[in-house]
């Protein structure tokens, strides 16, 4: 379809992958340091033997009790502090958004949602325009109101660095007494718990906690969404938990079911239980018996291999590596992010602190020359993203920062 | 979740599934004459094959070139008339249902849509809010108009067989007209082939074209809802093709992927040139190659199998069958539908045009101890839902009809 992009000026021709590599019709290999969904290794044999096996004994919908949905479900909520104790299954990040507003919307009676300058939930009409990212600010309608994200570097605030967290989160109060007035309300903020879209963006301590405060003294929801920081991504299970917050809604997408489209919204009894007075969901797809058994392999399989574990170990020293490479390329103005997440802020070099989009790009396409495959993302477009699957090794690792080196010192 | 609601006084737990029958945990089989998304068939070794093999080989975005997702595209363009050249996967009908709305909306710079009264289009906000079947009218938005369906027994006109057709698509230009009045405009009408919330309402055979005429003539564009009628379920491979028209965008769901979460949107290449002008689309699992190799085994299958031409003909028996109860059974008002999705309309024996929603129901668990598992929808709830796999036989046809003729008996 005409609006469809491809990556790379030369787009790729994948026809296999396995573990950490994707293999193309050219016969070439290429270190995958990119894929977000396949988080625990394309073609793993545990999650496809889980699809395969179910796919032949039973796919149907919700509308009947099964085992394995019930027994994922359980695995999942054993994930998140016990006050979780309701999980939801839909398809994909998108309708889990959906949802979880919905959950919001019903539970407060009101309709309005903050979030990020600069964030991405995903791609239907609702969830678009609170995608900021994407969807045209003078096009926002009112019930979303977005305030700027904790950017201690080229934020709008002046603040000292430690008065920023509570500073970013004072921008709060505003938006939502102008969702208050405008006549939608408060009904939740929602923001990406590793700050994906904004490159990684490292945020202050206090910054969350700060911003909870803020959302509960207006009886407003807290909404973690975990698309991308969920399972093991940061190190611990879920992103949130890095920030100290307790959200009142949590929904995960991509990386859930190792390639298989499945998503799941959690939520405490007592918000599920006011939600169903009024009103009632149900997706043909979401936690079909297929879906689950992907779902409950991928969370079987991440915690028999200890991958948060893992994660946090590799993680560190992607970031050390990376690190190492600034201090010899002047381009790097630094490198942010957690666990198997990590972004390089590529700026230009004759002016330390301005954005370098094109810069950026064209280290991506030498990267593939390279044999390695990373994208750009952050308010700039500058931000070289590191997103491997969660079983890279250090010698991969080791590969993937040899390769930047030269790419960015022929750049 | 509260608020997720199963079928059945005492639900089923089912454990696996083969051809037309589920088994469950205490050794039970059931005659599945309600499922629509394993429409080839429950465990489906063609189909988990499909599935088994892509999952091991390759699962990623469509931000590579990958030869599965271009040979289902094309595949399933081959269903349809020449002029459908893009092919667009979603997930869910939800997403598909969202996405041709965008594009309407894209298309032709207006925001509404009218839907008929009682439809059902999926459970995102803005597809929730078209659901009229769901959405409390009093909440509709201003985007939002709902027309009667042409229900010659029990709808508001009261025109002459002949002319009822065009009576009924006559409301639809005094509904654009308050799109446009109000502020959206009117950018799309999007209807359910089928019309399987309306209990599989038998239309006039002008019904669709007099729609289309007043579509077109506003500048709108005709959307229709495959999710129901798409992939055989009629006997036809689309479920517009017996109404003479020439939708703008086709979308499916359910069935396209034998029970993988796989969807899609077709349209002209120049409705994609105008959308793409405008806006752009990503779906992380969206036509991902396991989705691809689902579907691409699905459209083989129904081709290779004729499934078509046997939904004709076992269809085609069940209605007769159905019909052969109906001179027997006083409370059966009425057998309507096409293909295997066939409606029995329970009414009142007392007064015969009265909708009996309970009786419905009644005979819906009494089924369930039958053996045979049916549904029930229409505006009335009292339309017994005849859905079966389309691999159904007339054996397993004149099993569910004698069940039903007992159930009706003792009713």
């Amino acid at each position: 379809m005409p609006g469809s992009h491809l990556f790379y000026r030369d787009p790729l021709h994948v026809v296999r992958a396995e573990g950490v590599y994707l293999y193309t019709a050219d016969g070439r290999r290429y270190l995958d340091c990119y894929n977000n969904v396949q988080s625990m290794g394309h073609g793993n044999a545990v999650i496809a033997d889980a699809i395969c096996q179910q796919s032949r004994q039973l796919t149907t919908h919700t509308r009947y009790l099964n085992d394995v949905v019930v027994a994922t479900a359980e695995k999942a909520l054993a994930t998140l502090p016990a006050r979780f104790e309701v999980c939801v299954f839909t398809c994909t990040g998108t309708e889990a958004c959906e949802l979880a507003m919905r959950m919001a919307r019903a539970v407060t009676g009101k309709s309005g949602a903050v979030v990020l300058e600069h964030s991405y939930h995903g791609n239907s009409r609702l969830v678009g325009e609170m995608s900021t990212m994407k969807y045209p600010a003078e096009q926002r309608p009112v019930h979303i109101q977005a305030i700027a994200p904790p950017d201690l570097d080229r934020g709008p605030l002046d603040a000292p660095a430690g008065a920023a967290g509570q500073a970013y989160a004072d921008l709060l109060p505003p938006a939502i007494a102008e969702l208050e007035r405008a006549g939608p309300g408060f009904a939740a903020f929602v923001c990406d718990t590793i700050f994906d879209s904004n490159g990684a963006l490292p945020v202050p301590a206090d910054y969350l906690t700060a911003v909870q405060q803020h959302v509960h003294r207006a009886n407003g929801l807290l909404i973690a969404d975990e698309v991308q920081a969920g399972v093991c991504r940061t190190g611990t299970f879920w992103g949130f938990e890095h920030h100290g917050i307790a959200p009142d809604i949590v929904f995960t997408g991509k990386p859930f079911g190792g390639g298989y489209p499945v998503a799941a919204v959690f939520t405490t009894r007592d918000i599920a239980e006011q939600w169903a007075a009024r009103d009632a969901y149900f997706n043909t797809f979401g936690g079909n018996p297929v879906a689950a058994a992907a779902a409950g392999a991928v969370l079987d399989y991440a915690k028999e291999h200890g991958i948060c574990e893992h994660v946090t170990r590799v993680g560190s020293y992607l970031q050390s590596q990376l690190q190492a490479l600034a201090a010899r390329h002047a381009m790097i103005h630094r490198v942010q992010g957690r666990g198997l997440f990590q972004c390089v802020d590529i700026a230009d070099p004759a002016a330390a602190r301005s954005p370098a989009p094109h810069l950026a790009q064209a280290v991506v396409e030498t990267m593939k020359e390279e044999g390695v495959l990373i994208g750009v993302t952050g308010r700039y477009d500058n931000c070289l993203k590191f997103r491997p699957p969660l079983i890279i090794d250090e010698a991969a690792v080791d590969f993937a920062v040899a390769a930047l080196d030269r790419a960015l010192a022929s750049a």
